[in-house]
């Protein structure tokens, strides 16, 4: 057996492992793996927004939205979370993309990847938790795939359409732009940490089981056209401050007395004083919101726009012309660490309770 | 924590299976639990081809095709399988789902989900493959995800366009009609046949891990407009025919000296005399030909149209009004089993070589 690849390669990795030549996904981490692949795809036709939120094809005045998520048990789904909340959590990940862009859904379709001992209630529920979320959003599931897998596995795949002159890529923002963001935060990162404590009240958890993606803010902030750069806080603060930093070669400054906080982290807050209330609103993910920037003269309006229909939009700092991304907290102002959760890397946040 | 809904799920499934009431996938198999899947979708507005290869949306004049496999390291990877082909077979089979129905690819998302001990080589090499397959069938990878997961779980989403009036659906074939089938049979049984006897030369595998999908002859059929049903061959012929028995309310009957046998089966069988060649024809999946009906008028001015692009069309059986699936060989007509592979219950070619 000579010449099995597998085998071949396992023997270098190890060989290679002791002399550190062979680079893993435990010390690359998610976004270096993600730009290796960027850099192969490019060489088969490039994609204008190729590492955006979403993938954008001509269809004429019209762009195609496309965007992929995969969830899997042991990185996205505590213990208590309920079936119904895993089909609805795969779904609305996807549809968040769609509304960071500016996009209506046209629909989703979901591959499960399931171990042979899962139970048929597990299926109908994670099924029909998928199916309201979609309801609920507008947009339907119409298709998919289900096939046998070492562990729960899964992957959604939504679609949506926005004319070209409302979409609203990642890249675009500009010194002098103010940055805002839709709804509060918090919401995800007051569930979790109410899991760790032993405090699973649905009050806390339900928004981190079943978020709620920004369908109508998104097309309502595109139509303005006042938007520069857009993406989903799906990643938390400081990792997307980081992500819309490099692409964009620009610099950030947040005041962390207007970071709008969630009604969930202050009642985790009551309940649990001694909480670190700044490090969930900065560093969390899971809130799908949108985070944007727009030139400053606009936001007033755009505000009162989103906040006529019942969309709070808060705005947290300024887009600036040095690289760095600080933190401006009354007198005090820091430099602001990339602390986000990275997959195969940095887990900063302990073991999925 | 008597509210853990996961461990009150694990105790009611510990409790009830010991009564034989609660049902794992084990039990229900893969039809079954799609069966249970689109009944809950349907719910949530029906989608007209939902259960067909690609869902179809309505954009004006054409459609919208959408379609999405998953593919995991435990079912679909024998160890021999190179990183390369691992992302070649990610978007082939995708992409043959978009062939079926007659439609030309827009491009695909992919989502990995991987381990984190995988390696950067790995990641690059799978990458690699995929882009290659998407390029040479004259379409990309634009976009996709990557995150944990605890074994190499990966999901392709492909898209294309049809016209409405040139979509292929699997319902649609009537009494009468001839089946008939691209290409050949038995290219994915003979490498797999290979693997299992110890003999996994590339010409013997190369199909197996680097299926052709049918880009050129599915939107050639469709221009034809004589096709009454179609569906790639992904599940094997007699898998395959009993999903079209059941959504056509027909039958049909195959003549097995008339199946198109493979160079790579053909190939088995000289260096491993006894072989079972008929049963590989017939019932092994991943040749991701496409199988059709059509009026039997129609055949050979269609076969002709094809063979004139270089494509092979042969004629295989004909539809029946009764809805027996029988197979004539020679002067011995038998009922054709249902023994394809099927997910969570059934594996006949025993473990992954």
């Amino acid at each position: 057996m000579g010449s099995n690849p597998r085998i071949v390669i396992n023997f270098l990795k190890e060989a290679h492992l002791l002399k550190g030549l062979v680079r893993t996904l435990s010390s690359l981490g998610e976004r270096q793996a993600i730009r290796l692949i960027e850099q192969i795809l490019a060489k088969g036709g490039s994609s204008k927004f190729l590492g955006d939120d979403c993938a954008a094809i001509d269809l004429g005045p019209r762009y195609l939205l496309v965007t992929t998520d995969l969830i899997a048990r042991q990185t996205h789904m505590p213990r208590s979370m309920a079936p119904y909340q895993i089909g609805w959590m795969l779904t609305a990940v996807n549809l968040s993309d769609i509304a960071a862009k500016g996009g209506t859904p046209l629909g989703l379709v979901l591959s499960y990847g399931l171990p042979p001992d899962t139970t048929e209630e597990f299926l109908k529920e994670m099924t029909t938790g998928a199916m309201t979320c979609a309801r609920r959003c507008g947009t339907r599931i119409i298709g998919g795939d289900t096939k046998e897998a070492a562990d729960v596995t899964l992957c959604g795949t939504a679609f949506g359409l926005v004319k070209k002159t409302e979409f609203m890529p990642r890249k675009g923002a500009r010194p002098g732009d103010i940055i805002a963001v839709t709804g509060t935060l918090g919401k995800a990162g007051a569930g979790y940490t109410a899991l760790q404590l032993g405090d699973p009240r649905p009050s806390l958890t339900k928004a981190l089981y079943e978020p709620w993606p920004r369908l109508r803010e998104g097309p309502l902030l595109a139509r303005r056209r006042a938007v520069t750069a857009s993406m989903d806080l799906s990643d938390g603060l400081s990792s997307s401050l980081y992500q819309l930093q490099e692409l964009n070669h620009v610099g950030f400054t947040i005041d962390a007395q207007t970071l709008p906080v969630s009604k969930e982290l202050a009642a985790l807050t009551r309940r649990h004083p001694g909480i670190d209330t700044q490090r969930l609103l900065l560093h969390f993910g899971g809130d799908y919101e949108i985070l944007v920037t727009m030139p400053a003269p606009r936001f007033p309006q755009v505000a009162r726009t989103l906040r006529r229909q019942g969309c709070q939009l808060t705005r947290i700092g300024t887009v600036t012309r040095g690289r760095k991304i600080l933190v401006r907290d009354g007198p005090k102002t820091s430099l602001l660490p990339n602390e986000g959760y990275e997959h195969f890397t940095r887990h900063p946040w302990g073991p999925l309770p």
